[in-house]
């Protein structure tokens, strides 16, 4: 069965209400996610921003903290709180979670990134932090974070940023359909898999 | 009872499928809109932007035409098509509804301007099509226009985008309930009409 895909940058808060709810959406219609980690950061650079546009705009800043503070409530979601820096640098994280089989381990492991980043306000870029995630679920921790530095990773990395960006996508989360249409944001989560479950 | 507020930017794409259906996803919920057309054009020049983000990402703005294709079509709205030049000039399409009454008067031509936009692919900024979609409503077009031109008229729209900025608002369409919760979005639209119920 074609499988959904869920692009997602683990510094993107709009990617955490998705990444909790993508998985039950798409089970409710019969379809299957695809966990697709990537950054944002390199597209952004190229639109010469240095840093998030929620940092670059003040105003869509302070609104995009609300809005999740509501979209939190509605999902019975601890309360969304904000990272220091913001956004978080989720190299790391995204290099692990390529070193991990799509979908359940990826999947359970990116959950736990953003709710240790988002609820509990961990620095997701630190090893230490990565490693106990990875324990927490049975995983050995140590051997992943090693594989997780070598080159071919990395590469498996810069490919997917490569990917994405020839889909079109250009944030956060993005799903994309086995016939290649892009939805973007998290509240059109439900359209994609309306969209996926037509195919 | 308090309204729900719309503000609206006559060249904001999103804003059409909005101004289409707001009336209706309002009175389901026994709620009335207050029409407030505003200007993008000096909120994105105070970050820097001498056009729409739709044209400085190209990849966003793609997407934004294809997204709004899926959008009219599953309102059973006639196909969005891009105005030449885009945005188009919304300057003087916006003095004209401010000297309309809020709310029917105002709503009626408002959906008209956009439907001559996206779909007919009128230069909203020529005298002539505004005219033409006033007459057709009944409403003495010259006399409209010519009031419109006013300095009175020229200083509520510029209080317009002043009050918008105010309330924190950096794009279009936005909706702001009667309690100061600011929704951005056509997809939006029914959890701010739920917010308003509510009240």
């Amino acid at each position: 069965m074609p499988a959904l895909h869920f692009w997602y940058d683990f510094a993107s808060t709009y990617s955490y209400p998705a990444a909790m709810r993508i998985e039950e959406a798409a089970a409710r219609q019969g379809i299957a996610v695809s966990w697709q980690p990537f950054l944002l950061g390199p597209i952004f650079e190229a639109l010469g921003w240095n840093t998030s546009p929620f940092n670059l705009q003040p105003e869509k800043g302070r609104y995009m903290w609300r809005d999740l503070e509501r979209i939190c409530a509605a999902m019975d979601l601890p309360p969304m709180r904000k990272p220091n820096p913001f956004p978080q640098n989720s190299l790391k994280a995204a290099r692990v979670a390529l070193c991990l089989e799509d979908r359940e381990p990826r999947k359970r492991f990116s959950q736990a990134v953003y709710h240790a980043q988002f609820a509990w306000l961990l620095p997701i870029d630190e090893d230490e932090v990565l490693a106990a995630i990875l324990d927490c679920q049975g995983l050995r921790a140590e051997e992943i974070l090693a594989k997780s530095a070598e080159p071919e990773v990395k590469q498996a990395l810069r490919s997917q940023v490569a990917k994405a960006r020839q889909l079109g996508i250009f944030g956060a989360p993005s799903f994309v359909t086995s016939d290649g249409e892009v939805f973007w944001g998290n509240d059109r989560l439900d359209d994609a898999v309306r969209w996926q479950a037509r195919l």
